[in-house]
């Protein structure tokens, strides 16, 4: 097992995922009884996590009644792990500056879609990063929105 | 993109993934309020998913709680996807069976951790599987506990 990164490094890696081209996210939601959880493409846009899916899928409609997401990109040994909580959803055909940068990270153009997709901007306030059991020490890089590296 | 897969092919790969060897397992729960979502091992025992952690940690209260779990197998363009809920959890010193199983499918023994690890054992009552955009339909596998191929 190689040795666990410094945190500098792993804030390094998160951000590399965070803003890669075609960023896949695995997004937890619940509607309160039911946890939900989905694949969608992300892009990184302003500290924010900016998804594009349908006003009516259960992601969105989660977030709206409860406000909370918990997200996790890479494979299962290369964690990134990610709290955040929903700012606003912004219609496809009013988010221009964010349609802009989610085509540029991306393999799709949701306003291409347009009604009833909506992007949905997430806040993180809790980001982790491990990969192996012993990267479980120290995995923490951002508490209550602010970058402890 | 390739064809869409037939449900019998994609029966066949998803039982594929439940008894990979060292199967990595996204787990989604809720505990009524927060998402909570972490990456765990598991083994396919008797058509159930058997998870190993410990008894205190959020995905096992969690369970007992609520009862249920959303899960979600392989990268996020090849998606193996399953709701289960919770029948038993096991202390790992009276599971001798399931321990066998857990340990020949994965690169670690929860028995050799000793308390307070459990087998969480997981029925599946809802299995679907899909890659990309094109099979979107037809990803139904099994409904109400039961294979529909």
């Amino acid at each position: 097992m190689p040795e666990p990164r410094s945190k500098e490094q792993r804030k390094a890696d998160t951000l590399a995922k965070l803003g890669a081209a075609v960023a896949d996210v695995w997004v937890a939601t619940s509607d309160g009884v039911r946890p939900f959880l989905v694949p969608l493409t992300m892009a990184w846009v302003d500290e924010r996590i900016a998804l594009a899916t349908e006003e009516t899928a259960p992601t969105v409609r989660n977030l709206v009644a409860h406000g909370r997401a918990r997200l996790a990109l890479g494979p299962t040994r290369d964690v990134v792990r990610v709290d955040a909580v929903l700012e606003r959803t912004v219609p496809v055909g009013e988010a221009s500056a964010i349609g802009e940068a989610y085509a540029a990270q991306n393999d799709w153009d949701p306003r291409e879609v347009g009604p009833p997709y909506v992007f949905a901007m997430l806040r993180p306030d809790r980001i982790e990063a491990w990969r192996e059991e012993n990267e479980l020490k120290g995995r923490l890089l951002m508490r209550d929105g602010r970058w402890l590296v």
